[in-house]
């Protein structure tokens, strides 16, 4: 297994164990250090009273590819703080968010991400957001 | 029907809407005007991978008792930015998240909340957050 | 000298190595454990374009302020991040800061801050902020 | 006068209007739609108490920058909110901030900007931040 397949492997049984990554069917589809890419299928339990995908759920796929960016360089972390832009209406049939490290540390790990909807095969960008982790022991 | 009772029927309704509330089980138990109170009994579809309430869920509880104790002054809104702050593990058997509007505005809105989580019949504050909205046309 | 006077004469020899600090004027009023006040008055030089006090300023007292309630109880610190919300135009002939420890920690401290504006002798609150900070060695 | 002279002309002499900025001695050095870069010369009355750059300055910078980069497009606004993250000792001789708008729109403007300390002939990022926006009536 190359170095590649490994992390993607570790990050992906690091995403099993969250009960709710599997609920949302959360897929990890890319990763390199300080970077990770996950996808979500729509569903309709996934929507806001108006049927855009749920400002919640935004939140949960920034937070967590934040997460995922930070722990391909750092064993485990934990959020302190994420924010989350509502740039557009977050309306597609899928989600893709991209996360990166800003400034890893060893206190600390600066991340940020965006968050794309693909829509009748256009892909938008529809939110931003960042997150503050530190490391945990494991 | 009191005002209040109206108020409160008002908000549920609203919550009934949106399909991700509905899947979480998401009670809005009390409003008033510029505030609201939801509460959520934890399932283990909630858990990120060490088990603690998920980030996203925390951030969807944040959010969406925001956008309800606004909604309590101004009709629809939606969500322009929203921040939460991870101050404990979220763990718990109920979580229980009060907002209330900080200021409010014909161009925007700005709220803040606690989340708390009750543990073997003790609560204790896990989160904080805010959340800045703008009314939107119905 | 009190065990308050003490800590008050310490925060305020921190403000004093601040060179920023002296040339705003800015006076340490109160301190507490996990609590900090400081008082600014208006001078032209801290205006933006329209006359209101900058929003730079705003985010140098609800920083500064956050930064020493968070050195009652940590000794030296620095902030990680910092957010101002601007919730009404900050006019006035003087302005005060408070700010309190929401959840002090070994690798993080969480604060929050309002800032309040006189106005011919009527004070109004005009911003909330948060900072996150972290003990460093001293 | 070409449209770039013209539009840096603008925001210069709104640059000029605001005392702070002049004290500070901020210069405006590049602007194009939905974008502006300032750059500002050390002194000590800028630094905090170990002689960083104040983390209110690196605000002002921050939040000066995404406000004109909003003003390229929009005329007057207003600044809602602001986060700035401290990645780095803000040390140097010069500071450069770069800004741009990330999502323009009618109530509100989305914009980001990144800050750069020169030291001894070496730039840095040293802190990131993002500004939300409204246009007011001039």
């Amino acid at each position: 297994m190359s170095d590649h397949d490994e992390l993607l492997a570790r990050i992906q049984g690091v995403s099993r164990l969250a009960e709710f990554n599997q609920w949302l069917g959360l897929e990890v589809t890319a990763v390199a250090p300080g970077e990770a890419e996950l996808v979500l299928q729509w569903k309709k339990e996934l929507g806001q009273y108006s049927g855009f995908l749920h400002a919640g759920i935004q939140g949960a796929l920034i937070d967590t590819a934040c997460g995922f960016a930070a722990a391909t360089l750092s064993g485990h972390v934990l959020a302190s703080q994420f924010t989350v832009r509502c740039l557009r209406p977050a309306v597609g049939q899928s989600f893709r968010v991209v996360a990166r490290v800003v400034k890893p540390g060893r206190q600390q790990i600066f991340t940020a991400a965006e968050l794309y909807a693909t829509d009748n095969g256009e892909e938008k960008l529809v939110a931003s957001g960042d997150t503050l982790l530190v490391p945990v022991a494991s």
